[in-house]
């Protein structure tokens, strides 16, 4: 056991100043929105009834490379930020691999995950509008608990519409959003018209991340002063993610390490963006060759398998039409303990440079991800969220190969968030009751 | 909103090389451990049978000031250590105060506590004799997720026995343990004499913490190379805890202040011991005037309604005698949810610095520390653990007295752990279903 540096750690003034906007670097943009009715383009005025002004500026922004980050959201980001980069040498030694494996941890954040990051800014721009309630939905709940601590330092009276199954099965998380200060509603609710009529329907019906979008739009239409937020898939949310590259471009550099491999789970795109966009620009301004790669869940494989077109972003089709690569919006992937990942589209950026050949992506059978986050906890000490252990799989895969090759590689993985409040999740994988769930197209 | 500094950051090389022993400093030292049957005074190979012979021999050290941290702890440190120093300006605000708070965040280890500093060092003097197996037990279950993790470090199979009822109540901790390839195995068990007694006798017993110390401490007397270990209590576990106070030390030198007063929570008293002696070490050399406050729960307020005697370690009398502030070996706390500070007495030095004045203690109502953890997550974003609870709430109290007098006071408390694995009490909580639990005294 030699005492090498573990972490790499930034100072609260690194911290970046500025979020990298990959849109004016692509040399093929993605396509706009459109209306679904009219399909008309949509511009960023378009958005306003739905998101903050800023936020949809932000979402349509093609020209400014650099978007500066508020002192306020800077500010906040002090709470956990600047994360470390980790040299996951326990890990190495395990695989007996000549790669060099770094992990950025974004699991260090006090709701457990990088979601935060965007639910900061989003607060943030919603309250300098003026604006004094926000709405939103949430699955698996990483997502409405950084929601919910962003909207109680702001000021924002919060309402979150929890997919009903994962309300009485995830009660940990709804407790950290309503400790936080949120209205968390079990979705489908009393409180919309869509919930009521979902309810009337079927009175028995245990709600999907559709229904919940569907109350949480119609609660934010219908209420004076009231805006949505969500917390992946859309390009504004990517762009807030970016921080996390940013920094672990500077901290790969106190390595003194370049990545020939950066990877990142794959739900809608916001943590695979965020560690990717900032190194990628440098691949796209032709300075280096790193290789990308999301990892996705084998039962839900957009990337790999999805159709190249305009689809609606959620299940019941409220939202505007994205050019996405996407399974449908009416598939429902299997019930896997990656709550996160379960989404049948991906954003309009990465859709895009999946089709251009500009970044890979694999697929992940469910037990090889179990199997790598317990031996992850084993020789790391963090426990990380079934989400991430898409990520830490795939760069396991990396370091095998690597070792086949007898190749010295360097590969960053984001640990966008840790395992413990999926626990049970564990107990299940350690009980023999997980299956792999393949993917079956929608019919 | 002022972009100031919020968190001192250290960095890895300086993680302390050496651990703080107080007793050195002692004018009063503590009174030595006897032997129940004879009286005799023990010495540390009195000890080996049970402990490491380097852990039992740091119990009984009263002359090296500072202990060597070996570098293989060190290393291990690195996976979360130092642990930042935190300005808590939200709170701070919250209470209008002109009081300065800071805390020192022991919450970012990968097991959400400060236990990890004593698990890894117990574990390393373990493996470095030859032990190949360890035994202890766990209520709440953070010193067996702790020990879990750092027994899987280096090598050392693990039984932790955990209170039956826990291990129902508290599946996450235990599926934790599991996680880090622990065997985790509920008490009362049929795997010892102790355990079968029990479960012959009381087929339903739930369990308790003496049952499980007894079973613990039997399998590691009746199994070759065996040894058992305590996450808190003796001298050598709040030595180890000291690294918490030293970094702080050098973090408040950063922010340019020194703490008047220091609160960490008490159950046992690593924590407390941890945060407290490094900076007490200059009160004892009359270089400062510190007031040090141990936060004790109204329940089983051991500081200031103990009897100072000598006491059983454990509720079933096995331990040798131990000199303590004490409420009774066989007194059964109420059922708080702090389930890490429902213990008889508090450690030997510890009790000789409350009985000599050096120390304060306060007592605090159940509902007082949820109400000041909801402020803290709702002011600082990070949810408390209802152990550490009690420190906030004795440092919330302090803050308001600095208003009243007007008085700008440096408060600096220790945060011992997050709470996102006890979100099943602040439900409790805000259900309205918790109550305060008056100290009855054992009949």
């Amino acid at each position: 056991m030699k005492t090498e540096s573990k972490k790499f750690l930034l100072q609260e003034k690194e911290i970046p100043e500025a979020w990298y906007n990959i849109v004016p670097d692509m040399k093929v943009k993605p396509a706009p929105m459109l209306d679904p009715a009219t399909k008309r383009e949509l511009k960023a005025e378009d958005l306003y009834p739905i998101f903050a002004e800023e936020l949809a500026k932000q979402e349509m922004n093609t020209t400014d490379q650099w978007i500066e980050i508020p002192e306020e959201v800077r500010d906040m980001y002090k709470i956990w930020r600047p994360t470390p980069l980790v040299r996951a040498a326990g890990l190495e030694k395990a695989l007996d691999t000549p790669a060099h494996i770094y992990f950025k941890n974004e699991s260090v954040s006090p709701v457990g995950s990088h979601k935060l990051n965007s639910a900061i800014a989003q607060a943030y721009y919603c309250k300098k509008q003026g604006i004094t309630n926000i709405t939103t939905e949430t699955g698996a709940g990483q997502w409405g608990a950084a929601l919910s601590l962003a909207a109680q330092h702001f000021g924002l009276a919060l309402a979150v519409y929890m997919v009903k199954v994962s309300y009485n099965q995830k009660p940990y998380r709804r407790s950290i959003m309503q400790t936080y200060g949120a209205e968390v509603i079990a979705s489908p609710s009393m409180s919309t018209k869509a919930g009521r009529k979902i309810i009337t329907d079927n009175p028995t019906c245990q709600g999907s991340l559709g229904t919940a979008i569907s109350e949480a739009v119609e609660l934010a239409m219908s209420t004076p002063n009231c805006k949505y937020t969500l917390g992946s898939v859309l390009n504004h949310v990517s762009l807030h993610q970016t921080v996390i590259g940013l920094e672990a471009e500077k901290q790969m550099e106190m390595a003194g390490e370049y990545p020939d491999i950066i990877i990142g789970c794959f739900g809608g795109g916001s943590n695979f963006s965020g560690i990717s966009f900032p190194f990628l620009r440098h691949n796209l301004a032709g300075e280096r060759n790193t290789r990308f790669i999301a990892a996705e869940p084998e039962s839900c494989p957009k990337l790999t398998m999805g159709e190249f077109r305009y689809d609606f972003g959620d299940e019941a089709g409220y939202t505007p039409l994205i050019p996405m690569l996407t399974l449908g919006h009416e598939f429902m992937p299997a019930n896997i303990h990656a709550g996160g990942l379960r989404y049948h589209g991906a954003g309009s950026i990465v859709s895009r440079l999946k089709k251009d050949g500009i970044i890979d992506a694999v697929d992940i059978p469910q037990l090889e991800t179990f199997a790598a986050a317990t031996l992850f906890a084993r020789t790391e000490g963090i426990i990380p969220a079934p989400e991430s252990s898409h990520a830490i799989a795939a760069a396991i895969r990396e370091a095998k190969k690597a070792k086949e090759e007898g190749r010295q590689k360097v590969i960053l993985f984001n640990l966008s968030g840790h395992g413990l409040i999926d626990m049970a999740s564990y107990d299940r994988y350690f009980a023999g009751d997980l299956t792999d769930c393949k993917y079956e197209p929608a019919k």
